[in-house]
């Protein structure tokens, strides 16, 4: 075979077969294809995307360049949770060990932040000595005795979503719907997930911008989930303004705990409930999804929720008395308070030029090499749809490089529109995605 | 600046600056740009194209990346021609000693063979001895002393092409127009050549098979040479079957010869005039192209072309007892004649399919590094519209390889085919293309 003439085929459109694609994962692995060669490829897929099986035979390679995890042995259904990302989602940090209190196993892999989009795993990290590099050992282990692992990508399961992904990042390669089910779904599937609940972001904040894109992705997880046996559904959720008032690592921690413990942001907690009651429906936990909410707001006003938080921090190795005492935190060199010039109503805040300025100010990284500083962040002080009168904190910026204040100013302002009337804001959750098709949520 | 974006605001089809050009061509020459970074922006040209002013700003750009050519001393004007390439296109070898001996100064760079098509180089490298590296001082004192020099690529002038060629290559984006524009003419423009002709292939054996994409290229041509103040035509003919009789490189440096002394094939003639006396009008030496027709028709009818030809393989330490005796030539270990195997007219002859199999007996390059079997060819016995008699020759093959004559005869079979009736056949010269429009031939 020929990896130019598999090249020439997908740009011209063609259909590859399983032999074809095979050729080309297994030979870049092994490093026989040059990475120029990959990243050619790449760029046709984005243009002339995949078909249906190319994506499930893609996910297939994907997934057996590596390891798989089996967690057939145990008496709870393993459940996990993807986002496909955005600002200031801290869902996962809340999610996993709620839905593990009520019962689910939570085998969770999750990634880093990346450019204005942020990474659970840089939040786990914010809390000191919180392990994300655990063996597939002691991943297994501890599933099997607490019930959920958050953990990153390992080098045993699929390498191959590793070496594309970092290829995919360098080469404007990242937002195609075919190379991002597979980079999903590969690790899902690989880690040992039974069932799937997906939180497919669309807006100004998301990867997939226009509604259009994300529902197409969501059909297409949905389906390729399907035909590897796994329960998929997926809700399509608005990502135009941050998610909670929190963006930055260890802000984000916190807003987590204080939703753990009841006392979250309104937003953060529906979305929470909503994926959650997925995972216990899903799970036959619950007959229904009221149910499943019901149980969910039990264990997090409770404190049922936030004791196996404390639970799972401890099992990998993480300070728990911050987590008790989140106050005790290290502070940042600076803080800055931004105050609204006017009166009026928030009309909009811009969710990309936050996880801009968050990423600018050390919250975020650049490029996958940089150093995150995880005390460093934006703490809104107003939500779209509240009041404000002039004078009235905007938000509060946390950061210790040497930035100039005025040029935090004007960002802030530049991101946070105020009106003068009271506009309805659209609903949070937009569509819910299973099998059977799509419906308004 | 940032590569990654480059590569982003291509890939959406955005109008990039000079300054991002020139970032991208000199960090790619320097190493400091990845090949796979490079590899996805060309690919992402393949798909969005470039427009006027990207594409003059790349041959600016990759002109600049090396040495320049100055010609400007010469009492002649010098005029180069290029083909898009093609099977059996042996017109360079006849043309570039013609109009010298009419009073043209030819300053000419051509290429290697790649896949189906041949080049002009391998061709004069099948003469023994002859020197196609010149330095680029001893290029301009043999154009200066007898008006004609036929050189490689060097690597002072357009470093950047060489570079960017060989990825493209090997990455499936040749053929896109914008990067052959300035492929061809930051050569062209480099070496010192003032007015350029173009043939600009279409049909089975060329690059731009389809007549739109072929109008495309050649208009593009036109345009661009023009803002660089290069007088440029360009004739559009067809590739259907091959040039000649011969495929393969002695073979068509042999029909070359013919050509040179009043013998050539009629439709090699007939290109070469056509593009002769458009460049002997360019030249002023002709008030127009009848006039140029008769003259060169005359230089080839009288010896003195030939005798050019001699002197320009002297020059460049050729064996020119060999070219006085094509006879005495090395012989390929086999031949082997297929014959017709039913009464009628040839039909088609593919070109392509010739074109493959000559690379496949040795005469052409899978891939660049490939040797060139010198002696290996095909000799086509009859061309698309002549009469046939079963029994009749329909090729004869020359090689050194040990290949399956049962194959050989198959796949001549397979290429050549043969109708019962006279079909009209249509004209070899489609377009004539100058600054000024498209006319029919």
């Amino acid at each position: 075979m020929n990896t130019k003439q598999i090249i020439i085929r997908k740009r011209e459109g063609d259909e590859l077969s399983e032999r074809e694609l095979r050729f080309l994962v297994e030979g870049f692995i092994s490093g026989e294809i040059p990475d120029y060669q990959m990243a050619a490829f790449l760029m046709a897929v984005y243009f002339q995307g995949m078909s249906f099986d190319e994506t499930y035979l893609l996910t297939k390679i994907m997934i057996e360049s590596g390891q798989r995890v089996n967690l057939n042995h145990l008496d709870k259904l393993p459940i996990d949770k993807h986002s496909t990302g955005g600002v200031g989602d801290k869902v996962s940090l809340i999610l996993a060990p709620l839905v593990s209190s009520a019962g689910v196993a939570v085998p969770m892999i999750s990634g880093r932040g990346l450019g204005h989009s942020g990474g659970t795993l840089d939040k786990l990290e914010a809390i000191p000595g919180f392990r994300t590099n655990l063996t597939i050992n002691e991943f297994i282990n501890q599933i099997e005795e607490i019930g959920v692992a958050m953990i990153g990508q390992t080098a045993e399961i699929v390498p191959a979503d590793r070496k594309i992904y970092a290829l995919r990042d360098s080469t404007g390669t990242i937002a195609s719907i075919p190379l991002v089910v597979a980079s999903i779904l590969s690790k899902k599937i690989a880690e040992g997930a039974k069932a799937l609940v997906l939180d497919i972001k669309t807006g100004k904040g998301a990867f997939f911008r226009t509604q259009e894109n994300a529902m197409t992705l969501a059909e297409r997880l949905i389906a390729i989930s399907e035909k590897f046996g796994l329960g998929t559904t997926a809700l399509m959720t608005k990502m135009d303004q941050p998610l909670g008032y929190a963006v930055g690592n260890w802000l984000e921690t916190r807003e987590a705990i204080d939703t753990l413990k009841g006392r979250g942001p309104r937003d953060v907690l529906d979305i929470t409930l909503a994926l959650g009651a997925e995972m216990l429906y899903q799970a036959k936990i619950v007959d229904n999804i009221v149910l499943g909410q019901e149980k969910l707001t039990h264990l997090l006003e409770s404190g049922i929720a936030f004791e196996k938080f404390l639970i799972l921090v401890e099992a990998q190795g993480g300070n728990v008395s911050l987590i008790e005492n989140p106050d005790q935190y290290l502070k940042s060199k600076y803080d800055l308070t931004i105050f609204s010039e006017r009166d009026g109503y928030i009309r909009s805040i811009d969710a990309l030029k936050i996880g801009l300025l968050s990423m600018e100010i050390g919250a975020g990284r650049k490029k996958m090499s940089d150093q995150v500083d995880y005390v460093a962040g934006i703490l809104l002080q107003k939500k779209v749809g509240e009041p404000i009168r002039k004078g009235d904190p905007l938000a509060k910026i946390f950061y210790s490089k040497e930035i100039s204040s005025i040029y935090l100013k004007k960002e802030i302002h530049d991101a946070i529109e105020i009106g003068d009337e009271l506009h309805q804001t659209p609903p949070l959750i937009l569509k819910y995605f299973n099998k059977k098709g799509m419906s308004d949520w």
